[in-house]
């Protein structure tokens, strides 16, 4: 039925799958120094994990703030590691299930990962997998428990296991003592200025001369956003815009781009 | 029987259904400029559905006092949009179901949504849907997990969605998480004195010299509030007037008005 | 069996039940200008929604202190409306039931109502229907919700409806937000000096001289609460006496009246 | 089974039963005039009941520190009334059942009174019956709540009931809304001096001289303890005493009543 | 099978029963004067339950220290009552049954105790049967229900029964209301230094020389944690001494002892 | 299924099982005299288990931040005790289950220990058993209830049972009452500066001129993160140089050792 909670994905000589692919559905643009520096250190771990004798278990977070990469990143380093088996364990497809069957299910995850001998096990949006809200707060113990035994469980002998896990409440996941639970933290910044403008100029959108106060105007807004604000604003004031500005014949206004800002900016 | 949750709601050729149109049971009148920008603006999202390719799901959040006009706003974009799906979800039709009854209908709505090219649902009175009292605060968590997820999981390739959701309790939409799942908020207002005056002139019940008095009086009242006070009023100080008032042949005893907003604006 | 929660109350040409009629067990008499005027509301009411056509829904809250005559009140407006379907919804015939049931008895109360052409539901002690409890506060949150939602349903075409709140705690209804569900609300008080001389001066049982001083020292007391101080100080010092008083033979001894006053009024 | 709930008393000719004898198993001896003045007042509260035609359904709540002899007047009212239905509802017949069982119980006991015309009802140690306990507070809402509408609920047309009440935690009672549904409380107090003094004597075992002394010792005292107390003492120093004090051969050592009156009253 | 809750103990002659002998498993000896004065105190109790006519239940809770030796004396009263009747309940047998399971069979025990014309019953550490725990803090709230309305309920016509309940969370059970439940109570204290000295010679495993300043060193220690204090510094600084000791051909090195106070001193 | 609760581990002749072994899985060097000590202490108590007749149950704490060797150095006890029957109780196997049945499977093992003359059992991670979480705080109250008499409970006659726990949250162990429940506490350090360079030098992966710099730089570091941040150094700054490293060909570049610890020491 519609609630098929984990699904299977066996990428083949380094092809990535629909899922993780999913995640980056619009590709990967060039996001600035910080980003790449993440994605080099845990390509770093991949190798370790497949060469090490002595850790056969490595888990890295990926934390920051929503809608800044985290899990573009972790499907990129997934698809990249041409690990044989590589599943992300999502909330999306574990919607209105019990606790204990999401925990089971997950746990199943974790089984079939110890049969592979090297195996990445992304855990996407920990906090929505532990259906964490900020009021009481409230969550789910029973999985903060099983997460916290299976980040430290070792594969059996000559498995090797990366997890890594994204989330964007890491403050609420460190009181739970989940982070205390992975080996190292990564921290996926929003983009500074710069970023947002190499950003803006791979996208081609703007007129040149207005790339300069387009990128100042969203300092330190995740990549996610400033997505969702150049398509609106590529409808035009009265809509209609949209195609000219794709197709590289006009570009969007930058009044237009402000109001815009307006919007998605909560006053 | 009487607890069948989910209106089944397929306007064709842009002709709207019942469900939408009940919640603009006396028809729209103008409401001023505030009312008049945020529907051009949510129509503009709905063509950005229709002709983005980067973004298959947007999310807009109508958010305002009890009775501004939110529901009657949604459901005229809903109308207006043309889209092949258009559904609301209500807590009217889930009275007293178990959370995971409400929630696997609502998951139900989205699973058909992705089966249209073009979908609108709109989640009409958030708070409600969640059981939100603000005594504890208590609500469904059960819920507000499911909406948080929905609210980002991407339609299928090649399908669209707009999701509207409205509610009277921003506050505590915001501290759940629930806001920041939405791409855009706007705030639905109350009436101001010359917003009321141009509702008051189109509903001609008023004495000319007595609309300035009228208007004043209610100001900042939303508009549910003011229908329901120029209603008690029409009927008279002993009944028996509201005929003669309706047919305009006679107009609202302007200190019987005064008396009856005494009642309505709680002492 | 003892358990049978919804009683079917159809008067028929303007003759009140029996379940209407318990709620006025002693016959009404006049408790000054305040009971009055909001009889008289409450009844124009009763005929915008016969006449309207824009508000096939009106809502009523009757709030104030316990005893002041709230029910008693309700279930006269029912009678007098004549409308053919008035029912009252109370806790006592739901005493021990699940929340779930009590819920589902009462959505069956409406769906009956939007079946007949004009109706009348009389929620009575709406905080009893919730199962409110001050320490805490607890209460049923799967009935607010069901009332919050009740409230604002519109009945189909052509069917209109009155409900009438009766409650002692309003200040815990306005907290969870039923309060502000309803239209309008009247606070039916105690009895001031003049209102309870006039209650005394009816049933005629203190001699006249005495009649001030008495009236002096119950002020502020609601209905209920003097009805039975003035059967306690008839049985007389020793008992024996209620004969003679009611019989109108002898009338009570101011001196024991203030006796009894101290037993009712808790020290 | 053991766990059977409500004991059936129906005294005839004033005689009285078990139950409520074993309330008062050692006979009653005179504890001064607060407690006499308390009893006469019920009784006038049993023939209100009898004669009254407006008040078929009168309540009393007896409140006081714990053994202070409440339970041992209300089951004295209870056997002197003479009525032919006299019902002790205790939470000693109700240990560890379900929430729902207790109050279906009650409820019943309830329905039977309704089909006698002249009842009195018990309700022994409330506090117990809501399973009250200070830490959280914690007790049984649904019990609460059934209480409440029972203490208002009328009999039906020509049946009466007067309702009698205990407790010792009527701090508690007044916070959850149960004290304001009885019509009059009596606090029932500890013993004064004088009290004491005349208990003592009437129990004889005191040498005359001593009598003052010990008196004094145990002000404020409530009967129960008195009576622990006394029994302690009489066992003398070395055990064996107890014949000889209680044939009247020997008196209390006052010094060793002292000493007891040391582990009784904690440190 | 293994959870079988509650042991029969049916001591004849005096004759004292496995799990009775089991609370003080190496015999008891002399712990000075308060502990000697507690067990006088309550063999008084013991003989007045058995002589008294008008208390034929009375309760006595011994309060302490965890391990200052209340099981074991009130084990010592119960063997030495030479009842028909003497039974302990204790959490032990009862490991992860629920409340209702426990709640059951200590009615169960009740019940048949007041078959018995004498009867003991032991309440073994009750903050265990409560299942009490510091932190909310929590606890079974059937229990301490059952409890309170057990340790007030009389036995049946002739029957006799002493309760003896032990805790060492007097303060925890003052909260409860439990504490006011008891007739009386008394303090069970840790060894003063003289009280130490007593118990080191009756052992004679200290050098004479040694021995005022060990009992110097271990104050206020509660009797379990001195036995097991001497027994680790009984095996000597690298092991294998205990046997030369316990014969008493070698005295425990002092040095050594007072490293052991260390380890179980906590720091 | 893959949720098999409790291990078997019936070493025979001083060998130690695969369970114990899996704790140690690197094998175990010298962590300085602090270990040691423990170790020694841990031993002494074997040996009074197996020789005292006083003491058939001893129970020992181990307590330390998370990584520090405290289940390395329970299982080396365990392993080195040679006694009959040995088992750990570890989370790790119980995930997602019922807390009714980890406490089955828990009894399970201690009524299994009672059958074996010597006996010992590891409650590994405690906090992970109680299912603990600072938020709230939230934790097994049927598990500790279950711990706490378990920890007291003396095993049946002839038999001797040591316990050994360990955990990392001794606070929250001692405001639930279990620390008190440990007859004595070790507390397991992490590695002061001395004992990383000892550490260091038998791994053999630094220049000699580098370790001690090195040393300085992870002071206060438990072990675990020690071996984890060296293995992570020794992939060296693009990768490959693991190999080299480990057959000690190469050192580790001190430079990128200390961006390692960048990582790892979170910011
Ligand atoms: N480097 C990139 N280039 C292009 N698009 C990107 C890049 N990184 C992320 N995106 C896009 O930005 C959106 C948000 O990214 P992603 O979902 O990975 O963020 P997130 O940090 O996981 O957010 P959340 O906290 O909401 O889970 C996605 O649509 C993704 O495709
Ligand atoms: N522009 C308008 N012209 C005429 N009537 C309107 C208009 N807008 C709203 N109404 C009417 O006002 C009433 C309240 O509107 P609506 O239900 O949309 O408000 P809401 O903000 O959704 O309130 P709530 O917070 O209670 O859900 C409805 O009866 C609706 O028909
Ligand atoms: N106008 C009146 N004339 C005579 N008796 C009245 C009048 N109003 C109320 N009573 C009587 O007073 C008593 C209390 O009235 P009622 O039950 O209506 O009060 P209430 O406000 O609903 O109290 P509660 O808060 O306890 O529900 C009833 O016995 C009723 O019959
Ligand atoms: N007037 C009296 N003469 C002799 N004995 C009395 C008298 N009143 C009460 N007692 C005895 O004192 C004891 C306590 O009385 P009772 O149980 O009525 O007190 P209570 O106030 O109900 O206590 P609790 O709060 O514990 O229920 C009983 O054994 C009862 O028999
Ligand atoms: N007088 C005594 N002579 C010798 N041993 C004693 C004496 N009293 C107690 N003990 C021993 O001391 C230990 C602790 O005693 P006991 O279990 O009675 O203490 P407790 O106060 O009940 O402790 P807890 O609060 O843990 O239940 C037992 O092993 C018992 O045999
Ligand atoms: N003396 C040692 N020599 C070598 N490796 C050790 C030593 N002690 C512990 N280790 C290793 O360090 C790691 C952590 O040790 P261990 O699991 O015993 O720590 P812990 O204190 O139980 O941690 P946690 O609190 O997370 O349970 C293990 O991989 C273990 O093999
Ligand atoms: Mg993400
Ligand atoms: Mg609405
Ligand atoms: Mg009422
Ligand atoms: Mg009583
Ligand atoms: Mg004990
Ligand atoms: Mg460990």
């Amino acid at each position: 039925d519609f609630l098929n909670a984990v699904q299977e994905i066996i990428p083949a000589f380094g092809a990535s799958t629909d899922d993780l692919e999913r995640c980056r559905l619009n590709g990967m643009v060039d996001c600035g120094g910080r980003h790449k520096h993440i994605y080099e250190r845990a390509m770093l771990l991949v190798e370790q994990v497949k060469v090490s004798k002595g850790s056969p278990l490595v888990t890295c977070l990926l934390e920051g703030p929503s809608g800044s990469g985290k899990s573009a990143m972790a499907a990129t380093v997934g698809i990249d590691s041409e690990f044989p088996y590589v599943k992300i364990i999502s909330a999306e497809s574990m919607i209105g299930l019990l606790e204990s069957t999401k925990c089971a299910q997950i746990v199943k995850v974790f089984e079939d990962a110890y049969k592979s001998p090297l195996s990445i096990i992304i855990l996407d949006d920990i906090e929505r997998l532990l259906e964490y809200v900020a009021i009481g707060p409230r969550f789910s113990n029973l999985m903060s428990q099983a997460l916290m035994v299976l980040l430290k469980r070792l594969p059996p002998k000559g498995k090797k296991l990366l997890v890594i896990g994204t989330t964007s409440e890491v403050g609420f996941l460190d009181s739970v003592g989940i982070c205390d639970a992975f080996s190292v933290t990564y921290h996926v910044p929003t983009l500074k200025t710069d970023d947002a403008k190499k950003v803006m100029q791979q996208l081609n959108v703007f007129a040149e001369h207005d790339v300069d106060a387009a990128a100042e105007a969203v300092s330190d807004m995740p990549i996610k956003k400033l997505y969702m604000l150049i398509e609106m604003a590529a409808q035009g004031e009265r809509g209609g815009a949209a195609e000219a500005i794709y197709s590289g014949s006009q570009k969007i206004k930058i009044s237009h781009f402000f109001d815009c800002l307006q919007d998605v900016v909560r006053y």
